[in-house]
This record gives structure tokens, C-alpha cells and sequence, in this order.
């Protein structure tokens, strides 16, 4: 039997967070920390609410899933954000030696990897994962943004 | 009259904030943000202390400027740090577009710029104020603890 916990399950809950931060008015990206296929921390985009530019999903992610953890390393830990992490965050990342970071939508212009962000050597990135649901829910934000000014 | 608020000044003030997180045991390193010769923000290292990979000294003071401010851009602030931002928080203040950038003491390993992690290009950064009582700040601390296990 095909077990239900796969990328695009774990996906799924990350975009779920990022509707939250959409209703909120906030860019939509979400995060989730999983271990053992269990989601031990949450995220979405809170910049605009709490006027702080480190408040991205996964900075909010990876202190919860720490909090969880009682303990600042994240091993065994995978990230599932779905945007593809800016320096800010994949540099938070590479404190916490994660090891598996999951995106799902590109970001080519402030994305990690285009930017050549260093990660730990512990931390496998891997992209593309519900990349057309998390971009296209971005797009929708910023026409209904449009509409509104 | 030369002004007493020189740069030198402002890193004082940031070292004080290093001899906080070296008495609680972190490594020591002590942040300020500055606007118009007034401190509106202070953080210290606290990443054991809380068992967060995100609480380094420059994150708290963004957080704390932003709230001072009201806003999260940190636009004719200086931030002044004992040690060279590393992605992370060179990534956060990327966001923040901050003014200008001042630090003590280099970090060839993990600093953002050997890592050479993009600033925004409103921001200044310069370094090497304080350079040695900084780094021998963080030496001692290491030291102590080497003795202590």
C-alpha cells in the first residue's frame, strides 16, 4: 500500500499555511517542518502583519520546530516551504543542518539558488513539488492586490 | 567640537551588548541600530539561551528597530554588530534596506561576504571598527570554555 505521507502530502499542508497568510493580506508562501511524517512546526508570511522583514515562513517554521524539538538543530527534519527559500532563511537553514529542504514555486530573481546561498553540507534541496498551485497562488495575490489600488 | 557619536561610539555600545551574551554564556556577539545618533534598538546572542538558529544579535535588533519604527524598512539606520553578518542575517538585512552596515571584527568562514550574500543596493557596508576587542572577545570566550569541559 502507497503510504499517504508523501512530498506532495506534506506539500499540501505547506500550502494550506500559505491561504492563511493570503487571507491575512500577506505574500502567500507557507511552511512546514516534518519528522518521522509527523508536522511538528507551522509557518505562513507575517511580514506585513508584525512589520518585521524576518518573520517569512520558514524563520517562523524552523523556531517552532526547534521549540518542539528542545533542541536548535534539525536533524532527520525536512522543510517544505512553497516558495523556494530567500538567503535570509536558506542561511537560518544552514544553522539548523537540516536535512532535506522541499520547495515548491522558483524564485529566480531572490531564491537561494540563483543567489548561491551556501546550505550545510548536511541539507539535501529539492524543488518543484506543487510548483504551478503555490505560484499560481502567489499570481492571484498580487493581481487581487492590483485590483484594489 | 568633534561629536561624541562617532562610530567607535555605537560599536562600544554594541560591544557592551557582546559582554552580555559572554556572561550568559553565548558566544559573544552584541548588535545596535542607530538612526540619527539615537540607539533605537539592542540585541545580544541567544541562540543557546533560547535553542533558536535565528536569534543572533542582528535579528533581534531588526526585529526590535522595525518595532521602534513602526515599519519594517530600516531606512537611515546603521546597524552596528561586533562580527561580520553571515547569510542569514546579511540576507535579513538585504530585506530590511537598511542604510548602512558597520562591523567589528571579520568571519572569513561563515561571514556574507567571502559567502558573498547580495545586500541591497541602498546598503552600505563597511568594516573593522573595534576589529581586535571584538575578535578577543570571542576568543576569550572560547578559551574559557575549552577550560571549563
Amino acid at each position: 500500500m502507497k503510504s499517504p505521507f508523501d512530498d506532495n502530502y506534506f506539500m499540501q499542508k505547506a500550502l494550506q499555511e500559505a491561504e492563511l497568510a493570503f487571507d491575512k493580506g500577506e505574500i502567500p508562501v507557507g511552511a512546514v517542518v516534518v519528522i518521522k511524517d509527523r508536522i511538528i512546526a507551522r509557518g505562513h508570511n507575517l511580514t506585513e502583519l508584525l512589520n518585521d522583514v524576518t518573520a517569512h515562513a520558514e524563520m517562523q517554521a524552523i523556531t517552532a520546530a526547534a521549540n518542539f524539538l528542545g533542541g536548535k538543530y534539525l536533524h532527520d527534519c525536512t522543510l517544505y516551504v512553497t516558495l523556494e527559500p530567500c538567503q535570509m532563511c536558506a542561511g537560518a537553514l544552514y544553522w539548523s543542518q537540516i536535512s532535506r529542504i522541499v520547495f515548491g514555486a522558483r524564485d529566480e530573481d531572490r531564491g537561494c539558488i540563483n543567489l548561491k546561498t551556501t546550505l550545510h553540507p548536511k541539507t539535501i534541496i529539492e524543488g518543484g513539488v506543487m510548483a504551478d498551485e503555490a505560484s499560481n497562488l502567489i499570481k492571484r495575490f498580487f493581481i487581487e492586490k492590483r485590483n484594489l489600488n
